[in-house]
């Protein structure tokens, strides 16, 4: 929708159409897990941001509920149905955009109807606020503990459940923390009553009718490449069953079942317990929360380049390796702007400026998206949790030798009333002194510091140059010296002692 | 302090003697105001950071009331008296920091025994708590609306006072805001009850036995130059009376009484009234926020060479001109990183790390200050207000061609609870669009993002790299469209269409 909206505000001359298999065009997926802890007093489905309505007035031919389900790119065609009459067309593009985003890597089968979800569409978080409302749901299960696994453990405390988070690992949010720092956010996790289950998964579940819905094994054929992959390069498997254009016509398959059309559920007795490491635990509702990956089938059958990971090659234009398509949003990687390597990143920011470079593109401009450092933010409950640049995980992945310290400090002055702790994880490159990356976890005052920490990172600003910065100081605010401050003058004495 | 504890830690062997007039040698001047509102629940006494007994365990010769009367620059000596016990002594030196702070810079006569206050010294918060605390004091007058006025508002108001805030001009917070921002926080103030009088001055006070407590014109005898100012520069007027060694033996003479040494006040008849242009109007206690001026007697009298306002210079090593002679604090200015120009800025943070500069440099180490960026945070009730860099005052004063913006934006998603708009003005160079300045005037999630924009003016971003950067988005902490990224956007267009 931002690359439709930008094209279009741009060039009113642009004809400009617009596919969605769904109702909802553009709906705030981050709020949906404060909503559902009631924190956000507009209804669930209220959190869209433009409606298909809004859209048509800005000129835009939004056709909702109308899936494309094959791409020619050599007679710049799609192919169409809508999922409702079962009409089908074609439409010819001159420029085609690619923007079907990414579906949950779901490692459990999920059934709405029978209270097992995930949660990406705004109908998972619509049919999932339901279910919770249903009487006699007191236990909730979370599998992963990934940024909307701890936010999802917030809200289910805040209705009252029980609840239970399973992660293979203790190490949780590990895209955005190193372990130690992951393990301060498991400990407020337990501490504030979740059960955490760690090096645990969940293998399937128990319907009340006795059924067990367990994980099919992977089937092993392997999925079509880009075609532009070079020859040699090992690709995982991009999607499960992916095949050829004819399967396009059905939602993406997954191991199970699919949320993404409710309509597709076959109705199911209601979940009675989840089997973790095979083991029946007694549950009401399970939310399987375990990642997401871009669902690049229409790009594979136009003829595009994929990465490794199934994400869709794009320059920094957001062209793809074929002429006169596009790609953004969730559907691509960006170039990390400290590694520079791609990085699949599904997060609303960078889906948004694409979309916007994409808009930009087609209408005349020359803009060029500017790479990313995977900043994030989240928390759970009073803790908050940030992060921006490199890790030490990824910068020893990317085999970037490093400086790493560990700094407790507090985000206001210390004899301010309540708790104020931070720890602050810094990573720099060792040889020159660079800031690469910092973590935080703490009290209330921790997130937004990140945004300062970003813009050194994105600014390439040394330790040196970070400790030398005049940071804000008042008493509810911070102390005489940031936390980021201290832990730059940490971090340099380290490197060059 | 700091300087003492640096060079001290660095070098065992320093001998470090330290003088100062009064009680307490480290103590949170920012946190006096929140603490007379309640808001801190230590005694305002225990706002103490640093006791001289911790500091003689650090190994400092640490001589509390004892008051230097003297320098003797050539013979590398000061001389120093008791204040109680009126003992004289000389002390040699082998290096001389002079960090001899600001004082306030009283409109009125203030008299902390008639219930007429500034606030710098802990005595002064102290007595000003004690003066609250006594019956029947119900209304207060503050005289300036710079932080301290403001602040001082916020815990009046808490206290349940009626609150009448005396300032030249609307424009409240003008050290740190340009004028339409500066009205966004009168506005709120007016608001939340506080009186505002602007365009007035506060000439005097009456108290209850009649004495009328007057402003004394200032005596037009001129100040002493340090010697090494250029022929012709203009110097104002640096401090009233100054004139001579022979005078640095009484603490520094203001218009009217000092609070500095409460000792040194009358007992004077409660205040009854303050006269506002002239006409009296009834109050029961009266803080005078004016303003703080460098205290630079003892430096003159070392032969240093000042600043027009007074300022002791220094070069990027806290050297004065002065050979063996050093300065910090609040007495000297720092250079602004953006105009290159001196500015007197008394604040913590450039206090602390000028001190650790001269402190390393006193034991064998090359430390420089950085200089200074003007950051500032504070808030008044829920408002928080923040600025970095240039405002458009200063840059017009500066002769630097800028286009500067207001900004519209919100600190949270907006569907998050409350409200959360914030007003963000951008100053940026018009030719190389480089971001100069950057003011903020919103609700909670305000203050702190002041970080990243001065990150963003120290690493000399452009509007369109900080348009570029990836800042963290939650909707309880951020739209997805930072601020920042928005107004930069918006100026950038403005700059350059």
């Amino acid at each position: 929708m931002s690359a439709a909206s930008v094209a279009k505000r741009r060039d009113r001359d642009l004809v400009v159409t617009v596919f969605e298999q769904g109702s909802s065009i553009s709906y705030s997926a981050c709020s949906m897990p404060y909503r559902l802890g009631g924190m956000i007093d507009h209804p669930m489905r209220e959190l869209v941001v433009l409606t298909p309505e809004d859209a048509r007035k800005r000129g835009l031919d939004v056709r909702t509920r109308t899936r494309v389900t094959g791409v020619d790119a050599k007679k710049k065609q799609v192919h169409w149905v809508e999922v409702d009459s079962h009409e089908e067309g074609v439409e010819s593009y001159d420029e085609l955009v690619i923007a079907t985003g990414a579906v949950p890597r779901e490692a459990v089968p999920v059934a709405p109807s029978g209270g097992v979800f995930s949660l990406r569409s705004l109908d998972d978080g619509v049919e999932l606020e339901a279910w919770l409302s249903r009487q006699g749901v007191e236990r909730a299960v979370v599998v992963g503990a990934g940024f909307i696994g701890v936010e999802l453990c917030e809200a289910f405390l805040a209705r009252g459940l029980e609840v239970t988070l399973v992660n293979r690992s203790r190490h949780v949010l590990r895209s955005m923390l190193d372990e130690p720092l992951g393990h301060l956010v498991a400990d407020r996790l337990e501490a504030s009553g979740v059960r955490l289950v760690t090096g645990s998964t969940v293998s399937g579940w128990v319907s009340d009718d006795g059924t067990v819905h367990q994980v099919k094994e992977a089937e092993t054929q392997k999925s079509p490449e880009g075609p532009a992959l070079k020859a040699g390069t090992k690709q995982r498997r991009v999607r499960d069953g992916l095949q050829a254009a004819g399967e396009l016509d059905r939602p993406v398959s997954r191991k199970g079942l699919s949320s993404q059309d409710p309509k597709a559920h076959p109705d199911a007795s209601p979940v009675k317990q989840v089997l973790i490491d095979g083991k029946p635990t007694a549950t009401d509702v399970v939310v399987v929360a375990t990642g997401v990956q871009p669902d690049p089938r229409l790009a594979v059958q136009a003829g595009c380049r994929l990465h490794q990971d199934g994400s869709v090659w794009v320059d920094d234009s957001m062209r793809t390796s074929v002429k006169g398509v596009w790609a953004c949003g969730d559907v691509v990687s960006f170039t990390h702007r400290v590694t520079g390597a791609p990085m699949f990143l599904p997060l609303a920011l960078h889906a948004n400026r694409s979309g916007r470079v994409v808009g930009t593109n087609l209408s005349g401009g020359d803009a060029r998206f500017p790479g990313v450092l995977a900043t994030a933010i989240t928390r759970f409950q009073e803790l908050e949790v940030a992060s921006t640049g490199l890790t030490q995980t990824m910068a020893e992945r990317h085999g970037i030798e490093v400086v790493v310290s560990d700094v407790d400090s507090e985000t206001r002055a210390g004899y301010m009333p309540g708790e104020h702790p931070v720890r602050v994880r810094m990573v720099a490159e060792l040889a020159s002194g660079r800031l690469l990356g910092v973590q935080m976890v703490g009290a209330a005052g921790t997130a937004l510091r990140i945004d300062a920490a970003a813009a050194m990172v994105w600014m390439e600003a040394t330790l040196e140059q970070v400790e030398a910065m005049d940071l804000a100081y008042n008493p509810p605010f911070s102390p005489v010296w940031d936390p980021l401050a201290i832990a730059a003058r940490i971090t340099e004495k380290r490197r060059a002692p």
